[in-house]
């Protein structure tokens, strides 16, 4: 990878932006919640306001991508229409109506008379966001970050830059409208910013990046700065001896065809070698018939499937109508190749037996551990956060779907007067460590 | 420091033992709080049986360190004493009245019906310990790890190696004696196995350093494994206008010489230019009685101070009975020389202010923000959580004093009865998302 991207040190233009970003992130950090969404209706009417600048901006982008023969998916996600601006709009909007994560109060609680501990939640300072084409994009997470009270440099894919920026100059002007500093939004423009931004782990407190498997990894093995996200989404369901076999085709199908593409769709079936031949009947011709190709290990070939699997397909995410299959002893031996091969993104496991559910989910190290329902589930919207920051396959928290709750940390506010610890240690005072 | 420590490739014998703890440690995530609890014991009464021969190995340890030459407080700090290793012991038990970290239900909904979300805590897996001297942490950090169902593995210094194999041993047969894999702690005692572990990303899931400022920084650069620790602890004090100078006084000297090789005591104390005079006349005279060397800028110099600091004073973490102080215009002037110079670990105002104080506590983003308090309150026995992991600087959670919760994470279970995703997107089922 180091081939491709570059990991400069930033400029002297960028440090400066990323001091402006970070000095409206301290005053933004201190807005109340009725100002910050206010902040966010305003910026919704400045992109209707310039709603005809932002399309036309995005119809020359379009036309230069055209020109340089960029591939159709990436088209027809830079393309920009009148509903999906309205829809962005909207959506703005109702980030304003999400609960204020900032101000919660986690711990309350009296050490000693008269010295009281807070923990609460604030802002996390700066947001790095980096992502490939989607407009779109730009306003979900400056309202996000706006709703958060943090400050947001971003850095999309250059194919969108007159988009972007014609998007982020309305953001600002709405940030400016409601009486806050506009310099929260800040939009980079260079693929040598873009990277640079690696390095400004002093301006920076968390980079969101939204795009490909690779570009993720690249940027998780190159910064310092803590990274939201995750690179692959390698997920298994397991069809267990006593599963319910029409539940099991249901789901497996869903699991994997009903967004392919997705983080959370399956890429591994494990079957029990007990139900393997009655299941593979009617798995073959169903996966078949909804143009999924099926790529198994030696037995589940001998048992029908065409295309035999080597061991590279047991760590691909093929994000692709294709599904390998593999027939296992027993739970054990599922288990164990689950903890060989899974990003740790989303597991499941179909079964009546609740015993064998319970040993499955509470033994397998993933973010999502599923019974009897579509590893597709696995959503921040479908969690019902309301919101989805991005899915997080690292061990510690935020692990899984993470909405606005990634945005923010905590922090320790003590409160006395005139408390000093010599006293507690010469005994003169004691601690009461009150819950309030 | 590349030339004082290497980070090799960890060798087959280590990645062997690396494994086996893994493999201890998901046993352990899976046993039930009163089987742990039983453990802290047996690993309790285990350390009493063989006593007499930790004793005796720390002798040993004692007289070849004595040989060597080793520095003084270094020998104290190896040096177990019978009254050491009893307390040691004691503080095991007492892990097992800690509330129990694991299965707390975080979150409980149902998405749709019959569709349930439940967030539960769980063991992060094998921690990585590596920590300087004092022979007394094996066994606290190992029943921390036990208690909140991770493995571990410790490596001490080389200096302590026959005592802290002796503990292990014992923390092993109690382990064994309880009915659990003693493969969960393991003792490394090699230089090299210590710095290998940071390439053990594959096997550790969280590095506690616990030693020299020089130590955790080095180690937080070369690895990419998760480190709960912080390097320095620059802390400040702001005594302002509105401030009561006699609890200025109190608290600033309290903050300072407390314990002074703490991190959370203050390095440096800001004081507002319109009370420094004031202030200073009495606080002089006070710290010189308590054999504090006083360092300033200009203007404290001014005002009586002997020694004037040098920008590199305003970085410095002395851990010694030095302080600087620095006047300041107002406010602004505090906040902003904290921002600048603070590790993000305590800072504290002292003011009669409610305003001013709050004004304080929301901008400047440290771990601990204080009112009115001493900076040394910032401890996770003193926040009353039982125990501490150790104390965070980062700006994400687990941020400051770190209870047993640092040990644990979470994942996201969820059970259904064969629910797809199709069935929303296609409007036939709906989510009712209600809290349970």
């Amino acid at each position: 990878m180091n081939n491709i991207f570059e990991v400069p040190q930033p400029g002297d233009d960028l440090v400066e932006k990323a001091d402006q970003v970070r000095l409206a992130s301290i005053k933004i950090s201190q807005t109340e919640n009725k100002n910050r969404i206010k902040a966010l209706n305003f910026m919704a009417d400045y992109l209707e306001i310039n709603a005809k600048e932002i399309l036309e901006a995005n119809l020359e982008d379009y036309a230069i991508a055209e020109k340089k023969g960029i591939s159709k998916a990436l088209l027809s996600r830079l393309k920009l229409s009148k509903e999906k601006l309205n829809s962005g709009i909207e959506g703005v909007r109702k980030v304003g109506e999400l609960a204020d994560p900032v101000n919660q109060v986690q711990i309350k609680k009296e050490l000693s008379e008269g010295l009281i501990l807070e923990r609460k939640t604030v802002p996390i300072g700066v947001l790095g966001v980096i992502f490939e084409s989607r407009p779109d994009a730009v306003m979900q997470i400056s309202a996000l970050a706006i709703r958060s009270g943090n400050g947001v440099i971003l850095k999309g894919g250059s194919e969108a830059n007159l988009t972007n920026t014609a998007i982020v100059k309305a953001l600002q002007e709405g940030l400016n409208a409601s009486g806050l500093d506009k310099n929260a939004i800040c939009l980079l423009t260079s693929r040598k910013d873009s990277m640079s931004m690696l390095n400004l782990e002093k301006y920076i407190n968390l980079i969101i990046p939204r795009g490909s498997n690779e570009l993720v990894k690249f940027i998780q093995e190159n910064t310092r700065i803590p990274v939201l996200g995750h690179a692959d989404g390698i997920c298994h369901l397991f069809i267990d001896i006593d599963a319910n076999l029409d539940m099991a085709l249901s789901v497996a199908l869903d699991s994997k065809i009903q967004y392919p593409a997705a983080c959370n769709a399956i890429e591994t079936l494990l079957v029990h070698q007990d139900i393997a031949k009655t299941f593979l009947e009617k798995a073959i011709p169903l996966f078949n018939s909804n143009d999924v190709k099926l790529i198994g290990d030696k037995r589940s070939v001998d048992l029908g499937l065409k295309y035999e699997a080597s061991l590279e397909d047991w760590r691909t995410e093929y994000l692709d109508l294709i599904l390998s299959i593999k027939i296992v002893d027993d739970l054990e031996e599922a288990i164990t190749h689950i903890q060989k091969y899974s990003s740790k993104h989303t597991d499941g496991i179909i079964t009546e037996n609740i015993s064998t559910a319970n040993e499955f989910m509470n033994v397998i190290d993933s973010a999502g551990v599923f019974h009897n329902c579509s590893t597709r589930f696995a959503d921040g919207f479908r969690y019902g956060f309301g919101a989805e920051v991005g899915i997080s396959t690292q061990t510690l928290p935020p692990r899984g779907p993470v909405g606005l709750e990634g945005l923010v940390t905590y922090k320790y506010f003590l409160k006395g007067h005139g408390n000093i610890v010599d006293d507690f240690s010469s005994g003169k005072v004691l601690f009461t460590h009150k819950d309030l």
